[in-house]
């Protein structure tokens, strides 16, 4: 059991807000004290994270005067020294405020879009002087309910235009930060703008300095549209912009549930873990989850550990995969390649094309082979239960 | 009623396999009797389509002789040429043969990827020759039920490779071609990569010549999972890349229903048309569609004219939304802009992000100001059902 | 458009907690101010509902003093008359308080189940004295996030046990009252018990008193899982158990978004305000839902009208195809019936069983019968636009 | 390992149509050749199991003649009695016939209704002479794609109609046959009629012989839905209405995938095992699924292997879970009771209801009280991963 302590080494991060979430929901008031960011440091430091992130308003409330400001910034660096933590990442709330009820960077309101490009400058103000390494954009209210209220081009314009200055910003101040877009399908909007991972890739790519804008995706998110959320991390690793992932669980088709990782599909938290695992991903397994409504604080603390031993357990499975004679024998015979394609594969010739046109495939024979997934996949099952 | 009637000049287009589809399912054999191209496209032409579009062997058997490929085409180029139709696009059947039951251009077997390669070389020759001005990729069964059995990234390689590789072949022949790529969540696999049209949009930069390549979105394959359509076209469209659309219908979170154009949600389809119509897309409006499997052969042409009859209607609805002047005066409180922030606004400058941040905003007053969205969006509600 | 001014007679009715839904939600604060009971009621008023309806915390605050609850109840009284409005349900608010984090009448704490049942009880009283003659039940969290922690039939038996205990305590207090049993599938808990409309009518089948009570369907509730929601009404119309109907609308797949009615699927929508009119249903047209967050408190108002303004253009419509001549036709002729088949139907005979065994159909004419259900939906649809 | 081996005391079934399935798809051919009824009979004696069960047609064509009937049956029969496998379950095929195309017993041509009569009694007579003794009823087409073209009323009167007819049918030929009826949301039609258990169960209760008839949930149909199928499960054992369950496993808001038990959900899987193992459910477990449509001979052998195996496994856990120390002592303190609350339980009386009107409950204690839910589940992904 020892070796699914979680370590520094294991990158292991928490939000304010997950461990401090007080449990309210749209049917019900809070059921657990909140907590100061130093408690939950202190709480996060003993469970074995590595670090902890907050939106600029989980640290610092809105409302507080500078003053007041100095005085938590400096008893939460004082909290981080003593238990060993770090803040690899930061971000801003655009989304609790009324003003932002229409959106943040998309509001039709140009004195919201003004705000809250200022919230975010100051945000990553504050974000950089702790630390933070990615700096992650969640609008949160970034879209519609009814499309007749929102020109769909502005918005994007707008939202372009934001992420362009705020690089800017960022380099004039010559931050050590990168940015990390978050796609969510919908809630609290009926349809946020950019809901999925690929729809925040493609959009980078309309950007001055995609180089500096990666993404953050999540599994509830992706899951909430019923995505496979291992492919949408493996296109993004593709892309170069895996700069952050937020790990809990969701089941598809439902309200945002920010499960404790693993809690939902035992299954595809596997197979995210391998894949993070296997390519070697250096950055923050940063778990944006909360406990369930009815635990108390005790259970909050079973929580965070929870996420953690999952992970730790999943990765040694994916270890056993690697290692595992009968898995590694299916898959050499899955993916077993004789090299007499290789001639027409690779970059395009006109003779390669030519000869290729000319091959004689037999249809019917390749028609024929089959593919021993449900062997493999039994496997994997019989792994993950512990049977092998 | 008149007004709703179908011209070329609306560029309504189907595929052979929409009308022509004999309404086999997973659970029931065909009910209706197969049509030749040459029938298809009197049926189209008789019902004031712009033109039809095809898979390789919608038109041409798999296995039919060089002969009896050029006795098909020939006649089909009659009939085409009898009816007033042209060919905008074409796109190869790469998920019907048992050899692609592990996907084509992302197979494990790399004889199977070769075939692609070579099958459509030849759907493009098929389809340029024919006119097509688009050419549509949806592999259709490139995708996994278990990640267990197949490497993420080298299926990412071996797509991106196969997509390159065609670039240079359509160049290399001058095809006046573009090539589509059309995204589908799940179905007929467990999941599908670049399950959205913001993922292809997002792919289509780590090509070697993103111009060549586009999108086309279908209704059907966002709703599927649960997104909203008009803003990935939307997104597209922000991109350059809307080379192409399917229309047709589909209910949230459920199989591949491909409903007649309207037939699901009345709202979101106005809302699309509307985009449209309000963007200028000059592209094909194709609807890749099917009739009920009850319909019987007169049903079928009732559900062609259905397609394009409420477009048109949804057409004329948009535009009177451009002349409704309580629409209008709401749009205008809505997207009200006095100034005030331009200065604010547009390329980073660090003399505006000092005055930006040191600007003074009235967060409550921010706060307060609603939109009268349920106004609009009623308003709406009202002119689609005819009542304003 | 006078035609579609609500009246009294028409029985609409909304929730104190309805148009007094102050926009708060899992991700942001209140938007819009507290209004009173009597403030509810005068707005009502003026927008022509017929009733109000209420949980007993949204008119009494759990901890007001005898005094004040008596104080509350004579001012609502006397706004209700002011307005002519009446109170055709009530309810009790479940949820709210941290008690029944893990449920009411299911809780796993044996003293919350207890307090529950005296809450309810009291509630009950509230209602009676009020003039409600329908009660609805929604526990709101009588459900799940991990099955390893509760007993499902155990909670079966509990819910059981209490609405046994309910029904009992009503006829010994002589209420005129009906029950009436909500359910929802997911959210706030991960799987809520009885999840449809079809569950809860099987409930009631196991219950000491089945005949006091039926259910209230909600529009929303049955779209979250993707379900027709006619279906389930017809359903429970089938049983005699129709006693109450929540309208709103929702996206299939997604948090609880309680939209204006028919602001999602206007067709959906259409289809049971038909179904409604044509069964000839008696009850209360109860709105349950709420205005955008992004609404103003004048905002508030046109949702309301709006709701009720959409229900009357569909039943418009609904009388409109009851007229439509060539809609009619084709329903003449979708369910012709020559009589032919009039002998085997009916109650279990012998010598019928046998003469049906022993005739001979015409197998492949059956399967060549289409059913012009395209023509028709088409029909509909254009209805709906306001085209025929 | 040899603990997971499965035998006839285990009660696994398999239908004709799951291992015999050759693989064909909306979108592509057979990739397997088509199984005997000997064969597949042959292959699931090899693999274990207790039982094969049947749609008609899948062991008799449609359009056999009464000596190949005889023939067919025989040699079925032998095989049976070779392999030491019964059929404790049979069922008809209402669905592949084009004269099913919209529906059966709701089908709005009366001579299909008739039909459908006729080909069920047939069906039942094979049934029986087989010694099934439960008889399950898919329609599969029951349902609308358009609510226009169908009264929900009449279909409901005509399913239950048929449905008493068939009861009066198998009293009088004496079988030993109870009837399940199975639900399922959409697919092959738009809605399916009575979408969920929770439907079918309510339904029973509106029927001349309500206990012949119970329900056969299948965990793909609820998942399709996004419901939870252990609680449906225990809905219809609550109801005395579980006479059979089909097991494969579904991701939520997809088309219908049949996959092999336990392949996408674990957990899931784990609670349904627990729940039919815990109550003492003695009848089939039934694995309605199919090998993917990669598979070849070979891999479906492993497809219904897997199946077992995985449920033998879960029920190992099952009883670990009941066994572990730390598991039952949270379950204790979550369920404790120290009897302070019996006095106002069990049945309605007027003092005791008097008595817990005046009790005074501690609200804000109860509040305070969390459930360690978390914990319990964290032990039970350990438990499930094999970690304990």
């Amino acid at each position: 059991m020892n070796s699914y302590r979680p370590s520094p080494a294991h990158r292991f991060t928490f939000g304010l807000w997950t461990v401090g979430n007080p449990g309210r929901d749209p049917f019900g008031l809070p059921v657990r004290d909140a907590l100061s960011p130093v408690q939950i440091v202190k709480l996060l430091g003993d469970a074995g994270a590595y670090g902890v992130n907050f939106h600029d308003n989980d640290l610092v409330p809105v409302d507080a005067t500078p003053a007041q400001e100095r005085r938590i910034v400096s008893d939460f660096r004082k909290a981080l020294a003593d238990c060993g933590l770090c803040v690899p990442m930061a971000t801003t709330n655009l989304f609790s405020d009324p003003a932002f009820r229409d959106g943040a960077f998309t509001s039709n309101d140009p004195k919201v879009r003004a705000y809250a490009l200022q919230k975010t400058m100051r945000a990553i103000d504050l974000g950089a002087s702790l630390g933070a390494k990615v700096y992650v954009f969640w609008g949160g209210r970034d879209g519609t309910e009814t499309d007749a209220g929102k020109n769909l081009l502005d918005a994007q314009k707008w939202f372009r235009e934001a992420l362009n200055f705020l690089c800017g910003y960022a380099r004039d101040r010559k931050y050590a930060i990168k940015f990390a877009l978050e796609a969510k399908p919908n809630e609290p909007r009926g349809d946020i703008f950019l809901p999925t991972t690929g729809a925040m890739l493609a959009f980078i790519a309309t950007l001055d300095r995609p180089e500096m804008i990666g993404v953050n995706p999540e599994v509830a998110h992706e899951h909430m549209a019923g995505l496979n959320f291992t492919h949408a991390v493996a296109q993004a690793w593709d892309a170069g912009k895996l700069f952050h992932v937020d790990l809990n669980d969701q089941a598809p088709g439902r309200y945002d549930q920010d499960f404790r990782f693993g809690a939902h599909n035992i299954k595809s938290a596997f197979f995210l873990v391998k894949f993070l695992e296997d390519v070697g991903y250096a950055g923050s397994r940063h778990f944006d989850a909360h406990a369930y409504r009815t635990s108390d604080a005790e259970d909050v603390k079973a929580f965070a550990r929870g996420c953690m031993r999952t992970y730790l357990i999943l990765k040694e499975k994916a270890a056993q995969f690697r290692a595992d004679p009968e898995i590694q024998r299916l898959l050499a015979e899955i993916t077993a390649d004789d090299g007499a394609m290789d001639r027409f594969q690779g970059r395009f010739e006109k003779k390669k094309a030519a000869a290729l046109k000319g091959h004689k495939f037999d249809r019917a024979a390749l028609g024929r082979r089959g593919m021993p997934y449900e062997r493999l996949d039994q496997l994997v099952v019989e792994l993950l239960l512990g049977v092998r």
